[in-house]
């Protein structure tokens, strides 16, 4: 951590800070130029929260230089994690594919979604039982219903399944019910939410918030992770941004970037992120050749008709053929897929 | 709802899709051109989710014309909503001034606090017992104990108080012990935290999400609102841009704008906007002037040792100096204070 | 400037970096710690490009500390700049107030509004005869027909003159025959034009590109300035941001920010900020409250008519009534107008 | 063009609107609900300006339906373009690779990285003359003297060459020396300068602002093209965002958007868009995924002396790994390269 001083700060409050600083366990090192005094600050700046530095009147800025995020970051563990769930591995050599529906509608629409998919090469079945939708009018999924269709469903095609949770109150069975619990964009922030997720054990989607800066991202899995819960498995969406053409901006250079900060895998939802079915295959392709270690693609029997973002869905035919062309740019790039 | 369709679509495609939306209750009005064919839906569009429309691959583009909140919107609902709390009333003539610290730290820190924004004029009292920090290892508030030193504080001055819940288990605590509910940026599109206050009576005050559009704000107080519960404070705080100069953008443009969508009252948090203490005092004259219907300022008796967001707050003292000049302002705009 | 090295960078690269930094006259002070190695640069930095040391594969980041602005920097020229045109000063304790259409269209529009707006307070005519448009098939104004009108509207009033540069081609016309040169935020970041600029004497009016922070539009300023042209007023006309409802978002934090890093005189622009005429009036308050330096509104006789921005014109008598409010403001914080 | 009216809108004044509208030769079709009265305009709405139907008071919202591009849509040209520039050609089967370093420096450098790029598969030579740089006080490029060395690096390698104009002075030299002319970002919307060039017959890279909107980065393309110039190439560079990490937000979205919004040709920057080295490599291989029809990447012999932008130039031997490889992704793509 470095702190910028009010050029002209009378050493005497120099001192003074420096002293705070160093009861508080940290090293304090002075840089001192005309127009221009910084501390350096070595050993656990962890601890310290950097407004209450910025609260001192002679401070003009903090500025962080180690990240600080700890159990997330790369740097501490340099190995990449493979997150397991379902007996499958997400973060290795293979690109995970997880496709299903928007929202489970009814037990015909998601078994025969799920056999299509895994027919086509899916190795998770998605689909939303509780649904975060924009206006309080509009369909707010199947919710209990949902759930156990979507264990009928991996019953029947031995899929494991990933759903989103809404509620602290639904961790118990969701812990139970669910092979990956995923939190939304939404409740990237919802820190109860994460707090009572680290005391499981159970492997969790994280979907960037979508302001969210990469390092805010890093430490909500930290959140997660500092609960004892180190099953992360990040997932890009899109952010928002000035341009409305497409419904958000897929950030591929989030993925390079997680990659390095961080050992955690990372997964590409390029329905979301686009808003459009005609933009899924050229950013999954796109995704695959970045280096995503998944793709997580709705996928609807009968879009038109679909309860939920049917404009974004793909038909099952349509994935199985962008499965396959997927295939070889994974191989391109050293993955399988 | 207007529905764009695709240009050289067949007509038997436009008439199902005109079936399929008067089925649904709407009239549509086809208005048909030379490369543009557009659909007019006339009557209750509020139930029909524009996604589904824009699942059929013949539509090039679902927009909206009325906007999709009912209860928050001002056109079924002419006259300002003035909302009661402690005793006093939101959105009146009269500009409500909130304040006080960041954090509860101590009874010595809050009841002394209390004591002196009360006598420069403030209406409540301020103070977080839960805190939402971006990092699980920053100090997270006193809670249940910080919720107590509230109340006393409340006992010993008479100010109603304001604080920030962050887990849908608190609520009927909350909705006992505390004046004004306030909804945190982060929380704004907690969908399940909106809808279980919407079934309280309390008042809501509702933070603007750090990304969230006038219309997405409006459509969270609408969750809330279609539970039952009408006692909506709206709350600017800023929002994120590319700047990186302020923490936050102060979006003052939302105020008048929120004022014509919307009946409900609107109050402007310039710490939280600004996150520099020295920025308070003229972000606090820009909201009055532009029409806030109240502030929310932290104010701190020895900010360089606040426990969260020093940084941003200031003595008893500049608070005090700070709302004289503000009575001058609302004067000139026809507002006391 | 401070430089972070990547962690366990061997200790000969520290030492290469270190005399290749010497040898640009800058001092080195490392600070060392595990996982963390910075070198903190003391001395002119303002010659070193930053990312030329970035390019060294053993720095993660280089950090500045000092504004890499010079003259327009408030640290080295306390005292607030005046400018002086047309007879008037900009960054007083008066106000300044300029007015007039989006584009001058006839002798008798621009002459007519020039009385009015006198009348009513304005000190400065404003008025588009070369205008940037977003489509090449829209109105592109009178150009030097425009310009003609622009002195006979002057001639008749005795109201100095602000309108926009489009090429450098014309600098010599605009220097002899304009008060205030006008460059538009889509060239704030045009260098040749602003060097061009640099080597007159006439003040000129930069606003902030819609993208710009607020460091890089200092910088702007500071190309016309290294030129020898210190006349410069900075104005604020809204950001881009992702929000929809307004054409920009006004950023008032930008007035307090630039007053505290500048000594250069800010204006704010109420009216391209919103793009609507009923916004024109509180933004203009509130940049008021905030401390602007002055106001430049569009006002129109028959702004239906308008040949552009007619939606954000208000109307003589409008912006009269709005003088006398915003004058009860300019007293309540000590300014005049 | 779709105009929303406010609620309540006396029929006259519909009636008067509609009138004006249809003068201006659009034909009219009124939708009129309860809440709720459009009129939907048929016909040849691009000479309308829609800021003037704004400025009626009666008039809520103007909305485009079509484009406001016309000659480089997609709709009236449904084949694309394949522009063709010393003798190669761009927006064919064939992705079009572009290398060089940032800044032109001198003789040795610029042959040499010519010769290099020439051998690992590079089809154009880039490399800046004339430098737009934040800073005044940065080094600006070596200009005529560096545009004199892209010729001779042209005359000994045969490759075509690339660079940035800055001042509309220099369009002459420029058509005579050049084969493709770069528009720089910042300058996407200098009008004047995007008028000149569409009276050449040159090649143009339009790289899009750090803020524009697809719709603006294309009408700025048309500004070009009606001048009567269309050999225009898009080059996504990345946008500017909240997000810090990078330099820029690489928007991969735009390239499938702008392929069906128009016939242009459009290639991806990722040495700019990221602003780091080793995120090239990734970005490079996920723009061809997505679909580029070509890359433009910075590539220095020399990266830790560069005078410009080391921190994102590659190796030429990096850059000869990256071709092979991004060869496979162009075969799994049904491309070549």
């Amino acid at each position: 951590m470095i702190v910028i001083m009010r050029p002209r700060t009378p050493q005497q409050e120099i001192d003074k800070l420096t002293d705070a600083l160093t009861s508080r366990g940290v090293e304090v090192n002075p840089v001192i130029g005309k127009d221009l005094i910084i501390l350096g600050l070595v050993g656990d700046t962890s601890k310290i929260d950097p407004t209450w530095i910025e609260a001192n009147r002679n401070v003009e800025r903090v500025m962080h230089v180690a990240e600080p995020f700890k159990k997330a970051n790369r740097m501490f563990h340099p190995d990449p994690t493979v997150v397991k769930a379902g007996g499958r591995e997400i973060g290795g050599k293979k690109i995970t594919m997880m496709a299903g529906p928007c929202s489970v509608e009814s037990e015909e629409q998601i078994c025969g979604i799920a056999e299509q998919v895994k027919e086509m090469g899916a190795d998770f079945l998605r689909g939303g039982a509780f649904k975060p939708r924009t206006s309080p009018y509009a369909f707010q999924g199947l919710k209990y219903d949902g759930l156990r269709l979507l264990k009928e469903a991996r019953a029947k095609t031995g899929l494991p399944i990933v759903t989103e949770i809404m509620s602290p109150y639904d961790i118990e069975l969701f812990a139970e019910d669910v092979d990956v619990i995923q939190v939304g964009a939404r409740n990237m922030q919802n820190f109860e939410l994460l707090k009572e997720l680290g005391h499981t054990h159970k492997p969790i989607l994280l979907k960037r918030g979508l302001s969210a800066t990469i390092e805010e991202w890093l430490m909500s899995a930290e959140y997660i992770m500092a609960g004892g819960n180190e099953n992360i498995i990040l997932c890009e969406r899109g952010i928002r941004t000035f341009e409305t053409y497409t419904r958000n901006t897929l950030d591929l250079s989030a993925i390079p970037a997680v990659k390095k900060l961080s050992h955690l895998p990372v997964v590409v939802d390029p329905s979301h992120a686009s808003g459009k079915w005609w933009m899924v295959d050229p950013l999954a392709k796109a995704a695959v050749a970045v280096g995503t270690d998944g793709l997580i693609i709705e996928v609807h029997n009968d879009p038109a008709n679909a309860l939920c973002d049917g404009q974004q869905s793909i038909r099952p035919s349509v994935y199985g053929e962008l499965v396959k062309e997927l295939r070889a740019i994974a191989r391109a790039v050293g993955r399988e897929l």
